[in-house]
C-alpha cells in the first residue's frame, strides 16, 4: 500500500499560491476530512445558506406570513432575482430565464416549445444516445403524448454534426456528457443546426457555473439547467429554462398556469402570458429552495468565469497527469477527452469494479461518483478545490487501487 | 366606532374550553397580535420546521453531502414518507400518491393521464367556470398542445350534475371553490361521472387537511393537491398527485423522467415506470421543501380528522352568526353556503370595497384575503384557531366597517 506521506510537489503548491479563486473556498462549509469531487452531482453548502433558510422560514414565512409575497421579502419576484444572478453565468438576459420546476420538467417545457416553432412537417428529434436519461425519457414521453409521430434519433455524440440534416426538427443535447465529461461544441453545433433550420435545446446541467456559457452570443434557442450541481443550490433545487428573447412570443407554452399569467392576482379565466420567460413557470415559486439557490449564487458574485475555467482546466489536467502512472498498473481507462476544448469540469475512468472502488474511496473521504456501468467520475469545482486537494485525492486513489481494491 | 372591549361571550369560551384540538395551537409559531384567517392561502409555520430545515441543510446536505440520497437521511424515499403521511388525510394508499412538483404541474399531469384513459372519441373536458385559474389554464394549454381537439366546457359549479353527459371525457373540479368556499359533492359527482363513463379529477387545494377526504371510498380517479395551504408545508411547498391504484398501470404519464424510472441509478436508455405513483414525478425531489412539508404534516399525527371537521364547522358557523348583524348595516353579501355539507373551511363575503377593507383589516393584524373582484375571504384552521379568535376577528371587522372603511 502506497504511503500517503509524500510531500505536495512544489509546482502544485505554487499553483495554489497564485490561485485568484483561493479566497472562495472559505465560502463553503465542507466537512473535515473530505475531498469533495462530486459537486457536479450535488454542490456543497454555501455558508450563507443556513442563515438565509432560517430567515426565510422564521421571519418571512413565520412572522410575515402571506404578506411576504408582496412585502419586504417580495417572494413574487424571487425567481426573477435568481434569474438575474444566473443570467451572467450563461450569457442570457434575465427576462429570458424562467426559474422554477425540476430540470426534467424544464426539458419537457423546452422540447414542447422547440417543436412548436420548428419548421412544419419535420418529425425528427435528434439527440445523443448517451444523453442523460431524463432527456431521453422526456422526448420519448412527449412523443407518446403527442401521438407518436416523432422519431427520436439517438446517435453517439461524436456524430451529431453529420446527422444535422434538414429533416431534424429539434436537436436536444447536453453540452457536457454526465459520464465521460466530453464537452460538445455548443456554438458550432448551434450554427450547424440553424444552417439546416433546426431548433436547438442545450442541457446545461454540467456547464452552468462550471465554465462560461454564452447562450446569447452563440444564438442558442432554448436551454435548461440544474440548480443543484455547479450552482450549489441544494438537493432538488429549482431548475431553469432559457428561451431566446426572439422566441418568447412565438414558442408555445406547454403548461399554462396562474403564475405564468401577465396579471397573477387578476385570476382571469383566460390565460394571457407574462411578458418574459416567467410565462413558462405555471405554479407557485418554491420559496425555500429558491432562497437557498439565491444565497448560494452569491458565490459567483465577485468571480470571473474565465478564472473559473482556467482553474478548472488546471485542476483536471493536474488530476489526469497525476493519475497517469496508475493507468499502467490498473485496469483504468480514461474516457474524458484530454483536449481542453472537449471537456467540461470532470474526469472519468472506466474500471471493471468501479462501484466497489468508489465505495472504498468514499469511505476514505474522497467523494466522487459511480455511474453505470463502470464509470468512476470525479468532478472539479474551482470555487472550493485546490491543486493540493487533487494531489491528496490521487494519493488516496493510489492507496485504494494499489491496496488491492476491490 | 365599535369598542372592542366587549367581553368574550360565555358560550364561545365554553366551546374553546372543551375543544379537543386546543393543544395543537402551541405547535404553530404565530406572530403576536395576529389573528390568522389565511391558512387557506399559506399555512403558518409549524414549530418543528425551523429545526428540521436547519438539520436538512447543515447535517444532511452540508456534512453528508451526496451520501444523504441513500444514507441516514434517505432523501430518495422522502417523497414516499410524505405520501404516507398524506394518505390518511385523503383516504388514499401511500403508493397512490406522487409527491413533488407544483400543484399546477400536477393538474397538467392529472389531466393528461385522465384524457389517456377516458373512453375513446370523447372530446369534452367539463369544468367549473369559476375554477381556480390554473386548472382552467392547464386545460386550455394542454388542449392547445394536443392540437385543439378538445372542448373545455366551463359551467357554473351549481350545474355540474346536469352537465355530466356521455360526451364528457374528463370532469376537472376543485372540491372547494377558492372564492366562495362552496364545497361540491365529491362522492355524488364522482358516482354520476362514472355512471356516464367520465373520468374524474379533483383538486383538493382547499380540502386536504381542512376536513376528511376519502378518495378511495368515493372511487375518485385522480386528484391533485397543494402542500402550502391547510397542510402548512411552507411557501411553494411541493404539491401532489393521486392516481387510483386501478389506474396506475393504464394511465399514461405525460412527463417521463429519471426519478420516475423503476431503477433510477440504472440510467437506462428506455423508460420503465416505477411501480407506484412515483412514476409521475420526473425530476429530483425538492429536499428542502419536502423536509418542511414532512415536518409540518406531523401536526396531523395525533388528531382525528372528524374533530377537525367538527371544529371547522363550529368556527365557520360562529363566524357567520357573529357577522350577521353587520350585513344589515354594510354592503356585505355572504357568498358561502350556510348548509354545512356545502361549505369547506372558509367564509367569504362580497363587499364593493373588499380590497381596501382587507387592507385595513391586515393593518390591524386580522389577516384574511382579498380575491378579485370583490371578495373578502376568511379561512378557518382548527389546528390553531379558537372561537375566541373568531370573536376577536369579528370585533375587528366591525370596527373597520363601522369606522367608515374604506
Amino acid at each position: 500500500m502506497t504511503l500517503t506521506t509524500t510531500p505536495l510537489p512544489a509546482d502544485l503548491l505554487a499553483l495554489d499560491t497564485r490561485d485568484p479563486l483561493a479566497h472562495t473556498r472559505a465560502d463553503f462549509l465542507l466537512p473535515p476530512g473530505v475531498i469533495y469531487l462530486d459537486g457536479n452531482s450535488l454542490g456543497p453548502l454555501h455558508r450563507s445558506v443556513p442563515a438565509r433558510l432560517a430567515h426565510a422560514a422564521q421571519h418571512e414565512w413565520g412572522d410575515q406570513l402571506i404578506r411576504s409575497w408582496t412585502g419586504d421579502a417580495d417572494w413574487m419576484h424571487l425567481p426573477d432575482r435568481v434569474a438575474a444572478k444566473l443570467a451572467r453565468l450563461i450569457g442570457a438576459q434575465p427576462h429570458e430565464i424562467a426559474v422554477g420546476d425540476s430540470t426534467s420538467v424544464n426539458v419537457f417545457k423546452a422540447l414542447a416549445a422547440a417543436l412548436g416553432i420548428a419548421p412544419a412537417g419535420r418529425r425528427v428529434i435528434l439527440t445523443d444516445a448517451d444523453n442523460f436519461p431524463t432527456d431521453l425519457y422526456v422526448a420519448q414521453g412527449l412523443n407518446a403524448l403527442l401521438g407518436g409521430g416523432y422519431e427520436l434519433r439517438a446517435i453517439p455524440n461524436t456524430e451529431i454534426a453529420q446527422h444535422l440534416t434538414p429533416d431534424v426538427a429539434v436537436v436536444l443535447l447536453t453540452e457536457v456528457d454526465y459520464r465521460t465529461g466530453r464537452r460538445l461544441d455548443l456554438g458550432g453545433l448551434t450554427a450547424q443546426a440553424h444552417a439546416v433550420g433546426s431548433v436547438t435545446i442545450w442541457d446545461l446541467a454540467h456547464s452552468a457555473g462550471a465554465f462560461p456559457v454564452d447562450l446569447g452570443g452563440t444564438g442558442a434557442d432554448f436551454a435548461v439547467g440544474c440548480g443543484y450541481k455547479f450552482l450549489n443550490g441544494g438537493p432538488g433545487a429549482p431548475g431553469y429554462l432559457y428561451v431566446a428573447g426572439r422566441h418568447l412570443d412565438s414558442a408555445p407554452i406547454a403548461i399554462w398556469g396562474w403564475m405564468g399569467h401577465a396579471d397573477v392576482f387578476e385570476m382571469a379565466r383566460e390565460f394571457i402570458p407574462a411578458p418574459g420567460a416567467r410565462r413558462f413557470v405555471p405554479g407557485t415559486p418554491q420559496v425555500l429552495g429558491l432562497s437557498a439557490l439565491d444565497a448560494a449564487l452569491d458565490a459567483f458574485a465577485d468571480v470571473d468565469m474565465q478564472d473559473i475555467r482556467a482553474k478548472s482546466l488546471s485542476l483536471t489536467s493536474t488530476f489526469m497527469a497525476l493519475m497517469e502512472p496508475l493507468l499502467a498498473r490498473h485496469p483504468l481507462e480514461l474516457v474524458t477527452p484530454t483536449a481542453p476544448d472537449e471537456r467540461g469540469s470532470q474526469v472519468s475512468y472506466r474500471h471493471p469494479h468501479a462501484r466497489e472502488v468508489m465505495g472504498q474511496l468514499t469511505a476514505r473521504g474522497i467523494i466522487g461518483d459511480f455511474r453505470t456501468p463502470d464509470i468512476l467520475r470525479f468532478g472539479f469545482t474551482p470555487l472550493y478545490l485546490s491543486h493540493a486537494d487533487v494531489w491528496h485525492a490521487v494519493q488516496g486513489i493510489s492507496a485504494v487501487l494499489d491496496g488491492g481494491a476491490p
